[in-house]
């Protein structure tokens, strides 16, 4: 099967995006996951090569404007500078710049309109500055509200995945998000625990080995599940309640487990998804172990999107020292979506 | 200077104490750190020898009636088991026993008498079973209360302690802990936070390398920190303004902090203690990061007790595959505080 053509948006040119591509490019292990093109800036992908690369390891820069063209080697970048986007070459790395969140944007838009277009399998995003977006007029606040806006769908939830060993990974869904830790208690309910335990189940098929219903593990609210009421009753009214609702309706769940061993147990392989439920409980855990390896999956979007789980690092950027692991891992992980939705077309 | 003598709890027959200090009697670098004796059972520890010590590394146990008739080295372990201490070498390894309950409750108390009295110099516990202890009749939930009440200090707190490299660790003091999270907000004051960031700044003053003020992070209640009051204003009405104010009395304080890379800058190296709101944020850190290495710390008593801070893992008990890091890093701890506290005999 034709391996996937991911578009990997460049992100704001003044992180750690350019870098990143220019530093993984060469390597064949890419190019065994995917036939990858880049939605940037042509003059700062050659900067950041010729900047962050050794002499023997540097690709060329090949510009195009479809992606179409695109006919990418370890030793070759396609870059797409889509109609419209301003030269940023100027820009200071490491600075925000409203150029910078504007290229951002544009780099963005048009990718989601070839993979909408079917021209491309999917996209992997590179970090962009929320500051600069701001600057330069953007009225979203980051990439998802832009994806959900572009492809029409407001019903989107994000998945955090961290892989673990030999192709095992955990990714965790939050049953709450981008909200005050105060506000969390309303918002736990049955049913939205038990929507958040479907969505797993469904998010983590394509990432499991062997296409075996995904093991998922519930957290718990209160510290040690509780301990059977005595600081908090959450997992016995709620939380236990939706994890009963969806086993009987055949999913592999189980809990609520004390959060401190839960994360472990996850990462060691005994679960393939975590439900969270709240921020911090998924972002400390991941966050802690594989800063530079985690990745950011967009959920029920039309297309195929997932991203670096990085920012722009304006702190390291443009000295040729990020980790790219994260990188790989967002394309190892949108070309198993891709191949999943091949072989289940209904999907 | 006198190595310390530590007298280390075999806690709970059933679980993994007693191999721990089997397995890591034989390594020269536990005698470098300190002089060790165990309180404990005899027959069992010469048992947990012969199960999961290798043929040529098997000590020899020498029971003992004082802690002065010690004299330890990698081949002999003096053992006291202390008058009145029941036969436990009966008790099935992985559990509930209430004479295993009973034993690790003598243990304890008799090793918590002997660093009153100054015959030894610290106190490590290997982990005890909760169930056990309270078949036994114990009305004490666990190691700390004990401890508490046999020192007659009902103001203490804990640490949990992680060690990352080069002699650098992590040390996590909680402002609230075993209390349903709903109540957390309640428990959060300038004056409570401040008051957690005083006693880090104290308790790390041990373990950091060069007795330089600890640099302690402050951590947040909301994700994002809050991002300036849009997800909660915590971090602005009273977790910041303690800041400020410790800071202002002299401390190397700084935050409050998004808690996703928090951690990961602390083990980093770039803190040496972390002020956690609740209980689940520094234990999904560190139990993620570092199950079998972390330390607890009791702090406020007139005597030094260390901790490993995992429990009696029955689901891996009397196998001789525990790993005894946590032991290792327990008797570092202790045996740093017993020196810092020789240094400053007013501390």
């Amino acid at each position: 099967m034709d391996r996937p053509k991911v578009a990997l948006t460049m992100g704001d040119v003044a992180g750690v995006g350019p870098e990143l591509i220019a530093r993984a490019w060469s390597r064949p292990e890419l190019h065994a996951l995917c036939s990858p093109l880049v939605v940037g800036d042509v003059a700062v992908l050659r900067r950041a090569i010729e900047e962050t690369v050794g002499d023997g390891e540097r690709p060329r820069v090949q510009p195009i404007t479809t992606p179409e063209e695109a006919d990418p080697s370890p030793s070759l970048i396609p870059c797409l500078q889509p109609p419209g986007a301003e030269d940023v070459v100027e820009v200071k790395p490491c600075s925000v710049d409203a150029r910078a969140g504007r290229g951002s944007y544009v780099y963005l838009v048009h990718a989601i309109d070839l993979a909408l277009e079917g021209r491309v399998d999917a996209i992997t995003t590179l970090p962009l500055n929320k500051e600069s977006l701001s600057l330069a007029g953007v009225p979203h606040p980051g990439h998802t509200e832009i994806l959900a806006e572009r492809c029409g769908t407001p019903d989107h939830a994000m998945m955090l995945y961290l892989p673990s060993h030999e192709g095992h990974g955990v990714g965790v869904v939050h049953v709450t998000l981008h909200m005050a830790l105060r506000d969390v208690f309303d918002a736990i309910t049955i049913e939205s625990v038990a929507a958040k335990i479907r969505l797993a189940d469904r998010s983590m098929r394509p990432l499991t080995d062997d296409g075996s219903r995904p093991r998922i593990a519930v957290a718990s609210l209160n510290p040690h599940a509780g301990e059977h009421g005595l600081f908090g009753d959450e997992e016995i009214t709620t939380i236990g309640p939706a994890v009963e609702i969806t086993r009987s309706e055949g999913l592999a769940v189980s809990g609520p487990f004390p959060n401190d061993t839960l994360f472990r147990d996850a990462l060691s392989g005994k679960f393939d998804a975590v439900v969270a439920m709240y921020h911090d409980q998924g972002h400390i855990a991941l966050k802690t172990v594989g800063f530079w390896n985690g990745v950011n999956v967009t959920l029920g979007l039309p297309i195929v999107r997932t991203s670096v789980a990085h920012g722009t690092a304006f702190d390291i950027a443009w000295k040729g020292t990020a980790d790219p692991s994260s990188l790989f891992e967002a394309l190892r992980v949108a070309a198993r979506m891709v191949a999943w939705n091949r072989r289940h077309p209904q999907g």
